[in-house]
């Protein structure tokens, strides 16, 4: 493959339309979606490597891919080509060249993401394909001050989808660094930045956190799922809508400084 | 009809789906949208009035109309049931008991469209349904410069429809309050505040201004189509999608107290 390139882009989605990220048989996805203009960019197959997957529903604004292509194309020309071919809910935010062996799954350090809730009676059309509508009443207090419980290194078994597959060596351990709720207006906000996330894992939080609003849960209470063997199933996950992922980090000798935009 | 009432509400709407404001046969609309579930919790048809059309795929935030209404449940019960019934990228964000004569167009003082233009190359996918993506060379001085030629009243006929229906007496004269353009992060934003607008007003006055910010008219040329008998015709006109109705204003006198929430 003389003179192939590895390429990393930044892309945005507003996952209402699709079944999530990876690619399924039959279903549009927005691996697949990419996957296919870039093969027509190429003239033969491209694969492209997510920093993870999304669920069906889930919108990002940070997802970070990777795939490698012979086409000389410069990289500004690329990102046009690219998002000329693609429908208008995906988005190439930037593309840069990188070393030939990045992967964005093995190579991430950390990921945030952000859960909205609306909050007020009516959710506006403008608000609706981004937030969770939740008007009901919450101990949005509570609910603020149990988020900080998943800080730091825990077994979030207790908060992964039943049928997670172990993909870092089987464990379930996972380092959060940073998990804050707060209000903005008629939104409740959750950010939550950690080393890797489970499957389903985020709408797990969100769903815990909410049955702490209700007064169905106690800070105390969403501690001890953190416990390792405490045998908690996931309660109620929150709604994909809400959920968008922000960004994905990867360690700054990862981080290109020339071909970028 | 014993116990009739006059009720007004205000509609916020997401266009993108409707082929505009007013029924049409085969075509799904707002009007009809609403009309179908008002009729609903009636049980028999009833007419909704709207302060105007919009056109297919613009937006509201601010829309107002009027029915009149048998069933005596009270408007923030009326709310709720209208708002479960409908489609979510249509909500009734206020009800409130008027006088029986009220009528949504022939009683309006003044009404505020806000235009959106979306100025950098990557137009992010949470934007895209409520803006017009011009990343094109603009000057955006000379066309924020022009905005405010169109205050003060003038005849609009070389901004009008061609098909355009004289529902004024077939004066196209009209008010213009305010019209101003500003940055606002990557938006353009123009707003105009005016008695009334003919059908397609303000997308042709955006295109005309977009004219003038691509150095194809001046501030000049712009003033000379409001010459009455000028016979310019109008240029192209900027697309739905960036267009809002904000708001309508009525006479205080018709601004209830009571039961309005």
């Amino acid at each position: 493959m003389a003179g192939a390139r590895r390429i990393r882009v930044q892309v945005a989605y507003d996952g209402t339309a699709y079944h999530g990220w990876q690619t399924q048989p039959g279903l549009p996805t927005v691996q697949q979606t990419i996957e296919e203009v870039l093969s027509g960019i190429e003239g033969k197959p491209v694969q492209l490597a997510g920093s993870g997957r999304t669920d069906a529903g889930v919108h990002a604004i940070g997802q970070v891919a990777a795939f490698t292509l012979e086409n000389p194309i410069p990289c500004m020309n690329l990102r046009k080509a690219i998002n000329r071919l693609l429908p208008e809910d995906i988005r190439i935010m930037t593309v840069e060249e990188v070393e030939a062996d990045f992967h964005p799954r093995f190579d991430a350090v950390a990921k945030t993401y952000e859960y909205k809730i609306w909050r007020s009676e009516i959710c506006p059309p403008m608000q609706r394909r981004w937030v969770h509508h939740h008007p009901y009443p919450l101990d949005e207090g509570a609910l603020i001050a149990a988020a900080s419980v998943l800080e730091g290194e825990h077994d979030f078994t207790a908060f992964a989808a039943a049928d997670d597959r172990d993909e870092k060596g089987g464990s379930k351990v996972r380092t959060i660094f940073s998990s804050e709720a707060w209000r903005e207006g008629e939104l409740l906000v959750y950010r939550v930045r950690g080393s890797g996330f489970l499957k389903h894992m985020v709408r797990n939080i969100v769903g815990a956190l909410l049955q702490v609003g209700c007064g169905n849960a106690s800070r105390e209470e969403l501690r001890h799922r953190l416990t390792p063997g405490c045998g908690i199933r996931p309660g109620p996950r929150a709604p994909a809508r809400g959920l968008c992922l922000i960004s994905v980090e990867y360690p700054v000798s990862l981080t290109p400084s020339g071909s970028s935009e």
